[in-house]
């Protein structure tokens, strides 16, 4: 098999062993998927500039995220369903990520148990909500993500012609009702996931639920899926620890901008009352860099890790980070970055600053 | 069959079952087309910027139009030989409406009689345009739509090649003459339609014929066709009840401007004087809200519901409008509406104040 | 045969009656080819503002050039060769135009005698370029163009490619040497066209030469060619009587403006003090209206017109020149303007006015 | 064989008649190659406004280039590995510059020995490094151009893919030592090349060393490679003779701007105290002309040699000069410019002030 030389490798090559429902269901966008692909294209409406002679014979990319140190500040971003990518069903263990010296967020819909998860949907019902926390905390997770974006799940075409739902022997393994663990007989005629979502998460989370949480945890609570300068400064006063910047993958409501193209404003209106992340569309090395040099403190990335999870397992997440960190400390290299500390504002420029075509 | 997910999935079944002849008349628009294409690109070229944690857990889209109650701000634009897209050759009895809560603004051209009538062309013969009035107040139709843009009509190549005219066994119901009816034997070697109008059709209208009209009946006098701002004043000042910013789905002038670009100096220049809808190009729960968004009280549909109605008759209407509408309801629940009260223009930017590509 | 419905149908005809080397002759634009597109493409960056209840019942397109009274401001520009264009090797008969009522310009490289040519191209022998001048007075013609911008020919590939040469049976009839009429046996390597132009025709012309031709007759002297301010407002000082915004069809040096991008500034720069006519990529009625509103007094078309004659000869001429006429009547009547003193700078609007893209 | 008559043409026949592993090294830009792309089309955002009328009958194009008369301001830029591109492996030898009357600049990577060798890469080995430039001031040469842009190599797929490296007859003829001469046997799973400058070249490259090479040398000494204004301040401040604008022909680091893009800003940084030159996608006659309106003294052209090369050897560089040289001159004249002096900033106009799409 011929070596992977970028993500779209991957892509391609878990296109070829993924079942097309799988594969459809991961790669999919809300609607028309024009947030999908402009995610992905926001990135290349940014140039760098790089700086010469520089002494760049060694890269520092490491960093402390959430008290945690990390080698490269590219994380793995909550993906549900993620045992489907792979034969054996295994998501990689938590020593791959220790080994990469990477974080990794994990979904509640996760098909592994809670032990392995940190990112929380409410649910209608808050005991429920409460005790995925505490087992959380047990389990010593470092943070919660709280999804916001999420009152009902955003319609996908694909999902919804192919009916998708889990494969029989699967289910959410943080629930054993069937209404809870998406593993009912049948949806309908709609997606079986969307169906499931308009049951059990509660559309009414709102401002007062972020209190409530805060109020019931001592672990940083990490806001994912603000999109607005304005939900930016509310989400500070209510006194959460970071915002992550995402559409859930141009997954939710089809038109929202490119997460890339509102970082900065969210930045900006922060104005370091607490850390920004940013997740959506980064593929590449320079992709992370220019994220970083517009403010991120850090990437997630979320397709790309299934991709390799799909093409083999474990050991193709590892590849594929190994890859992502290479292409990152090359590009820091070659822009005259010794240090995550050197990545500025001024690295980057708007490619229409010069060539508005 | 396979299911429905969005309308150009209606639009492709259609043209599988109508003749080519009628298709391409539904489809097209003037010349190049430019503007058919571009009525539909506009609106990606706004964003929507959707708000977090606002408690979506009811949305409401019902509204007020012109005194009627409706069950969301989308109704059905005038079609005019919307006979030939169904075999049957029924248009969707009132019920449809009342069932969907939606109103339905049907044309001087329909292929069925006035009663079902609402969009006015005034005729050569001034007492029979009158007669048409009268009739569509007895029939208790509640406003009457004035077509501005058609003193000829648009040359549409489609038609001209196909040398298009009614089918044998249908003819425009409101008019019993062979000449008004449009079903004449030849109409030479142009569009059949567009040798009518030159010869039915008033070229001399004027705002002079607004005052007439408006002199003339108790019933809302709505223009439609407008697209400048200065129009939009001078309709204000005839004392119409509403302007419908329309440019007939670009099947009048081609490189006339999309009609959402329009759209907010139009309402800029009425300045709350009158009611501004807006038709051309709305095909998603998303375009509804961006063209809320920037002022419009309601939309307009005019093809959508030909695709349906080709589809599966009554039923297909029924179906493609019930689609609409949970996509509007989605949409503005993941954008943090929860009702048309909250949607203003924060809600939406320019794609290209982030992204000038 | 299928009806021609705009002038690409005729392009494409003509392109399956002519021999490849002549199709590529008259369709080829130098090097690229860029501005070659650009002509056509510079007319959809503008839009035009339609506006509503006009009385558009008579609409007059009548105007008097250069002391002429025309039909449409829509003229044929001289094109060389074009008597390769029809099998019968006949130019459309002076009766054409008049039947049309429009003006034709033709080219001193016209394959037919000077008696219907009146564009100047001046030769290194100044004599020879002076009886050209005096055999289009004593024809009767109402003004002299002056090519400003072919000192060399400019390169266009498909020539070279094709070692492009005039057919053995023609000739330029205005010349009987060999070496000025085009007809040598063997022109090299490169574009034959190219090889003459280089032998012939003056490189060293300037500003002095205007002021020479000025001094030697009493015709009005158009330049051809002109695509900057500068050098409109120094042909004004020369005393020119107007000035035709053109790049030669694009075949001349690849890379220059599109002539409907700087048409208002020659216009501007101009201020009234001769006239402005425009040639390059007009190819519908609304092109010529938005030439018209950005101050062109008239057009000209090159290429419609050989596609024209290919496909039919003076008859094919004919109805492409109606079939302009009635697009231009219908864009004036749908645009609501009345006659040609109704069309203004405020019917056209930059397109990422509104769409910046 | 059918005659070349543009860049491409001679693109496409080496394409023909190379390896695989050969044309993909020489064509292949960094990462996804957007800059790759963007290096050339942003000469087409750039228009020439030509002027009229300005006695072209002689064209000068020569000038003067580090103490050298060339007799255009188009020189050869070095590319490493250029034997591959000919079967007789031999690299035009001088007297094909001197009797186009251009420069060649030939990389330390040349397949051929140093004494036609003038850019450097500075070897981890300094005694080694300053052997080359002893060598260089011995064998006559007139500057030395130091890469800038290269402490590591840049990613190229395809040379991954095709685990690039030396064909096994060929070797950097400037080392003796396999490991400095590119020449052993594996270089495992990566590009060879890139596993090479990894051991070889040192990437603690700074500012530093600029002096030092400038205390060690009396020759004239050009930064090749410099793409920001700062960078361009710096090295003057450091006292060096002149700046090449350059990213390597795409092949560092992907998402860096054209270099057309940045050269305004480095004339303007630079403020005339030093000379700046271009390279980078230079194609035709008319992106000579542009680069040189936009402030670069001269230009250097990369592939295009190695396709000439590759067509036919000498020959093939002769030719491929040749037509630049002629396509120069056309432009030159068309555009109203007798000779390098007449060329200014006035001449060329950003194609969106007037067609912003
Ligand atoms: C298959 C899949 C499932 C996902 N499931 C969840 C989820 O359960 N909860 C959540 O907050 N985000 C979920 N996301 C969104 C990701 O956390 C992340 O925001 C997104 O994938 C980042 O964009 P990228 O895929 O372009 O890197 C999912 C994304 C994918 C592709
Ligand atoms: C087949 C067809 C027939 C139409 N007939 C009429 C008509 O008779 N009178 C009228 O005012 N508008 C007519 N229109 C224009 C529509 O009322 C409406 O303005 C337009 O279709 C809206 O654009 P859309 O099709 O993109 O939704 C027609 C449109 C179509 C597609
Ligand atoms: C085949 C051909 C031959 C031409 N010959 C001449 C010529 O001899 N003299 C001249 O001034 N312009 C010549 N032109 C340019 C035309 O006069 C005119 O400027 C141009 O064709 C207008 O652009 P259009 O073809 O896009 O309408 C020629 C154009 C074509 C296509
Ligand atoms: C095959 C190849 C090898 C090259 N090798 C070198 C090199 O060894 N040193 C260097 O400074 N630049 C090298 N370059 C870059 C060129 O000097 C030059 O900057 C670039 O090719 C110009 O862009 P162009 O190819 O678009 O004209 C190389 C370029 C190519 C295509």
């Amino acid at each position: 098999m011929s070596q992977c030389v970028c993500v779209s490798d991957f892509e391609e090559r878990a296109r070829k062993v993924l079942p097309k429902a799988v594969y459809d269901y991961y790669r999919s966008g809300a609607d028309e998927q024009r947030t999908l692909h402009d995610n992905v294209e926001a990135f290349s409406r940014w140039c760098l500039v790089p700086r010469v002679l520089r002494d760049v014979s060694s890269v520092d990319m490491s960093l402390s995220v959430l008290g945690q140190k990390l080698s490269m500040p590219v994380c793995v971003a909550s993906t549900a369903m993620q045992r489907m990518a792979h034969p054996t069903g295994r998501w990689p263990q938590p020593e791959v990520q220790y080994a990469m010296g990477t974080a990794m967020m994990l979904s509640s819909w996760a098909t592994s148990t809670i032990e392995e998860v940190a990112v929380l949907y409410i649910y209608k019902d808050r005991e429920l909500s409460l005790s995925l926390v505490r087992r959380a905390e047990q389990a010593g997770y470092q943070a919660i993500f709280l999804t916001v974006d999420t009152p009902y799940l955003g319609r996908r075409w694909d999902d919804v012609r192919n009916r998708f739902k889990l494969p029989s022997h699967l289910s959410m393994s943080n629930f054993s009702a069937p209404s809870l663990s998406f593993s009912e007989d049948s949806y309908g005629e709609d997606s079986g996931l969307s169906v499931y979502v308009s049951k059990a998460i509660d559309p009414s989370l709102s401002w007062e639920d972020v209190l409530w949480l805060k109020a019931h945890t001592q672990l940083p609570v990490i806001l994912k899926g603000i999109l607005s300068a304005e939900d930016a400064r509310q989400a500070v006063d209510c006194g959460v620890d970071g915002i992550l910047v995402s559409n859930h993958g141009a997954r939710q409501l089809d038109g929202v901008p490119a997460t890339l193209d509102v970082l900065s404003e969210v930045v900006q209106a922060v104005a370091g009352r607490c850390d920004v992340y940013l997740d959506g569309g980064v593929r590449k090395g320079t992709d992370v860099l220019k994220a970083l040099a517009l403010g991120a403190k850090a990437v997630f990335i979320g397709r790309p890790v299934l991709w390799g999870l799909a093409c083999q397992g474990e050991q193709g997440v590892t590849e594929l980070l190994t890859m992502l960190k290479e292409e990152l400390r090359l590009a820091m290299a070659l822009a005259g970055c010794r240090s995550l500390s050197e990545v500025s504002k001024a690295l980057v420029r708007r490619r229409d600053d010069f060539s508005r075509l």
